[in-house]
């Protein structure tokens, strides 16, 4: 190892021949993408095949924490799953939180790159620098929580740490997510990519220390991230006791949280049946990730209906994925449809929002009676809902099959007019925030790497004005394109790569974030980081990974919106007759290609901009020697 | 303590008060009784007064492990649960495996008594012979899987061992049982007890080594054990593989597997969908428990319909209370119902045994129409049956509410003919043994002192000729009463009190296993025991539970069976036309209490039959000074 933050070691797992290797991760790849999503766009930008199919053994599954994972540091318990998303097609990120990540590094590696495909199903344990490679068969099929239990038990082991997939991910569906504890890194069908290679776990324990170079200067710098975060008017007052789903009230009440597959946005309140003082009637604790100060996640019980006794820990997206775009508006079923999500080991973003668009179709006559299966696909239906969860999950013939690789795919199989009302970029579902009243949050959803994606680039200006600095007049498209830019790079170099927990960033000081995360990384490390360092290694990474897709193909064109938020615009709310044109799509597009030194046409970082950012062999790549 | 066997430490916790005593196991005690059961039901009888309700404050909770659980005594992980039942008004026992029992050995105790109510739901947190009261509320509500998975967390700690209950013990259902990990103490409501006085779970956690007398004695008492074990035709090459649930097979075939609330047994071959050859098609693996190296629980994944996905671990008893005699005739289905029982901490037999009473009265016209809320009540229904264990484990208003506490109470308030249906002895629902083709086993469903109990003096000389020694005429009454008093005496002494696994009896050699018992004892507490003496201490047992019930006021009428059992022959099978008439079971009832020492009339034990077995108190109260 080299001391100081990193262990220096990578551990590349070969599932084919069941072999391992550990690899040193050079001192300059450290430095120039810190960690978390940034390691891992490196990684698979230098190791994945441009053209192949996501869910064959070529691909690769890059699971990689931060820095500070593993340490005091709050909020740092976080970890990058990525590969190339059977999803959309692109480099697929997803980040998880919880104690599977800060158990990695116990067990004494900055992070894992898998490959290959097992022959039978198979769990990896990792341990203080060994693996086993452990037959699966008795946990395929089984639920993530089942799972978990019946690894812990084969092993004779209690404390390890587990992330897993779900019958939906072995079945492979492009909506399957991968669970550690029960925690999700739910999004772009990385589970999938786990199922294609018969990977049903990957299992770790260690007794290693993650070693520091200057704790004094981290007890410091950690020390300014903490005042901050308790000067923070809704860290602790709020978010703490209410976790993201208060968040119901407020784009509610801004009439920006989508109803009914976004055909109803604002037009009546949700608040009133799922916002947090119904939330609250079925709450029973709350739980917090290693590290974490705050404890961000919910716990609710749902209380009477045929789900009564399920525990669930709905997040905000899923009060929208399966409660308001799908119409259902009671908490104890949204939140029973989301433990049966994660039970399954589906996202229950794109999960939610598949049932909504099947409820949509059914609704304008684009999905044919005779294929509901006997079902009443009525928007807010919850058995209806509850029920469509399972058959997508284990790919039941018919609707599972229809709906399980996402709207775009189904779509596809549908024709007609039925892409209309799917609502996806890139093939991957939409967040929370109905971006017609939200201008850069929407172009964001057009340019993230990873399809619509509120977890990339959030534009916390425009939801939230109080206590986010640079508040923005959130219908204008003016200076958008600069401010995407800046949410993306700035959440990039530290949420994805230092995996300090976005909620800090949206809800603390930005700039203070980027400060005590330069701070932290140079105590850590011993190599000099600056705020500007970290500015820059969110900017590098996202455009490796850019450069990844235009190498893959993407162009401008799939830099879009669904035709829904181009073409129909917002019935009520505060941004009623908000719409996002394809003329203010197509300006603020060029105003973003023109300050990431993008090309207009093919969307591609430019050549000197790959050069500038220390990415040489990108540039080689798409513009040759 | 008191070296050998014994920490002589018995935990009593004030559930009221909030505070603990430690008081000392007295010598005396442990010589009498032994263990387990018998300790439990020494407490109860000492220290519970006659005609409390079980459900009031006044009830206690005894918890006692064996001697041997906690050493490398195979099989030896065992635990007794004992109250007076609120299923039964009787002394209520249940016994369960796994790994709680060994741990709280480890935790420096030979057993727990739990007295009071508290006001808040609590659990209560037993490490090294301290213990916390912690605040359950969060966990209210929750399935049994959740509640130990949120209660490791709140605890910051993998690796206790938890016992609790779901919402069905909160809901006082008089079927709830208590669950730690997945095994089960099933029956007579003892669920129901922890939920009366807001306890929502008993957790152990401790380093103590149980103190050998003899370590040398123990090994050699052991391996001839292991010996016997391993000699057995059936028990390594058929019960390891296949657990209980291979019974399903032979019991069939005999025609003694009820079905359709013993409406119709035998008239059906039912291995045919349910027996090990379809149980294999779902089988992923197997559990053990702490110091057994069997492992007789099977692991079974529900591959299609409503349930795909569910993870159940059902053991025979489960094939019949959720299969056979509720006409439920897929694997899956029967699998799924019995994890939901698990998760609501319901017990699945008599969970069962009231679905198939619904389903027959329903038939019958005993249950009107407008009160089937709109299930379909045929036999075989498995999504009815799925959706009557929820309503009866939260005790819904309608159909869940009449059932959830029993066949007996519900035939109580159906009134009519409904009693004749309803499968019971003592209000505890049957296990999966048609009795009219078996007396004996027909004779200790009637005398249990815990009601119909296959767990007390199972006579497997009916069951089952090969490789147990002492095959019986199964049809015939004769000798009967003497045969269950020693299968109930042996029971007591080997698996009740020492806590041995009964499937080691009912497997292995009973002589064998008693010779072993006696030894082991000896061995490890420094005290010599002789097989006449393991014989002793069962019988004592026996004696002073059923003066327990004739205290309560039970007397001969309560040693009855069900309408059904004892008027209706069997329609087909190897005993074809068989019935326990009530001149039958008069005559079986006067030899066993005849051999019993007790009085024909009362069937309370003689003060003779008392003060031969030292037990004075109880001579005391039944007969005066």
């Amino acid at each position: 190892m080299f001391a100081g933050g990193y262990w220096g070691k990578i551990l590349r797992v070969n599932l084919t021949n069941k072999t391992y290797a550990v690899e040193e991760l050079p001192r300059e790849t450290a430095n120039q993408f810190l960690g978390g999503m940034g390691f891992a766009v490196h990684y698979l930008y230098k190791e994945l095949t441009p053209g192949i199919d996501p869910l064959s053994p070529e691909n690769k599954l890059a699971v990689f924490p931060g820095p500070f994972t593993g340490t005091n540091v709050p909020c740092s318990s976080r970890i990058a799953f990525a590969a190339k998303s059977p999803l959309t097609g692109a480099l697929g990120v997803a980040l998880s939180g919880g104690y599977f990540p800060a158990e990695l590094k116990f067990a004494g590696f900055d992070g894992i790159i898998v490959e290959g495909k097992a022959e039978k199903p198979t769990y990896i344990f990792i341990q203080d620098g060994k693996v086993l490679f452990r037959n699966a068969q008795r946990m395929w099929g089984s639920t993530t929580s089942d799972c978990q239990v019946m690894i812990k038990h084969d092993l004779g082991d209690q404390n390890v740490r587990i992330a897993c997939i779900g019958p939906a991910g072995e079945k492979l569906s492009h909506m399957a997510c991968i669970i550690n504890e029960r925690r999700a890194a739910g999004r772009k069908g990385l589970g999938a990519v786990m199922g294609s290679k018969n990977l049903k776990a990957i299992v770790v324990r260690g007794n290693q220390q993650v070693p520091i170079s200057n704790a004094e200067a981290l007890k410091e710098a950690r020390s300014t991230m903490a005042k901050a975060m308790k000067a923070s008017p809704v860290l602790y007052p709020q978010f703490s006791k209410l976790g993201t789903a208060m968040v119901v009230d407020h784009l509610s009440a801004m009439g920006m949280l989508p109803m009914n597959n976004w055909s109803e946005t604002g037009t009546a309140p949700v608040e009133e049946n799922i916002g947090v003082a119904k939330q609250e009637e079925l709450k029973v604790g709350k739980e917090h990730c290693h590290s974490c100060p705050v404890g961000c996640t919910q716990q609710l019980i749902t209380r009477k209906g045929p789900r009564a006794g399920i525990l669930g820990e709905p997040e905000y997206e899923s009060f929208y994925s399966l409660g308001s775009t799908t119409g259902v508006s009671d908490v104890g079923e949204i939140s029973a449809s989301d433990r049966l999500c994660d039970e399954l080991g589906l996202d229950t973003m794109s999960a939610g929002v598949c049932v909504g668009f099947a409820m949509e179709l059914a609704q304008k006559g684009l999905l044919p009676k005779e294929q509901h299966e006997g079902l009443d696909l009525s928007f807010g239906n919850a058995t209806t809902q509850y029920e469509l969860i399972r058959r997508m999950a284990l790919r039941e013939p018919g609707l599972g099959e229809l709906l399980t690789n996402g709207t775009r795919q189904a779509a596809k199989k549908l024709g007609g007019e039925a892409w209309k009302y799917a609502m996806h970029v890139k093939g991957l579902e939409l967040p929370a925030y109905d971006v017609r009243g939200a201008m850069a949050h929407g172009l964001n959803y057009a340019t993230s790497f990873t399809g619509a994606d509120h977890n990339r680039g959030y534009a916390i200006q425009e939801i939230f004005s109080v206590p986010v600095p640079y508040p923005v007049d959130k219908d204008s498209i003016e200076g958008k394109g600069a401010l995407t830019k800046w949410n993306q790079d700035i959440g990039t170099g530290t949420c994805d790569c230092a995996t300090i927990c976005a909620f800090m960033l949206t809800i603390a000081m930005p700039d203070t974030i980027v400060e005590c995360t330069a701070a932290m990384a140079t105590a850590l490390t011993g190599v000099t980081f600056t705020a500007d360092d970290v500015w820059r290694i969110g900017e590098r990474v996202n455009n490796l990974a850019k450069a990844f897709n235009c190498r893959e193909g993407f162009s401008r064109k799939e830099d879009t919106l669904p035709w829904r938020v181009m073409h129909e615009p917002l019935k009520a709310g505060l941004s009623k007759g908000g719409v996002i044109s394809p003329e203010k799509l197509d300006t603020m597009l060029d105003e973003y290609y023109t300050v990431r030194g993008w090309d207009k046409t093919t969307s591609a970082p430019t050549k000197e901009t790959l050069l500038a950012l220390n990415l040489p062999e990108a540039a080689r790549d798409l513009y040759g020697a």
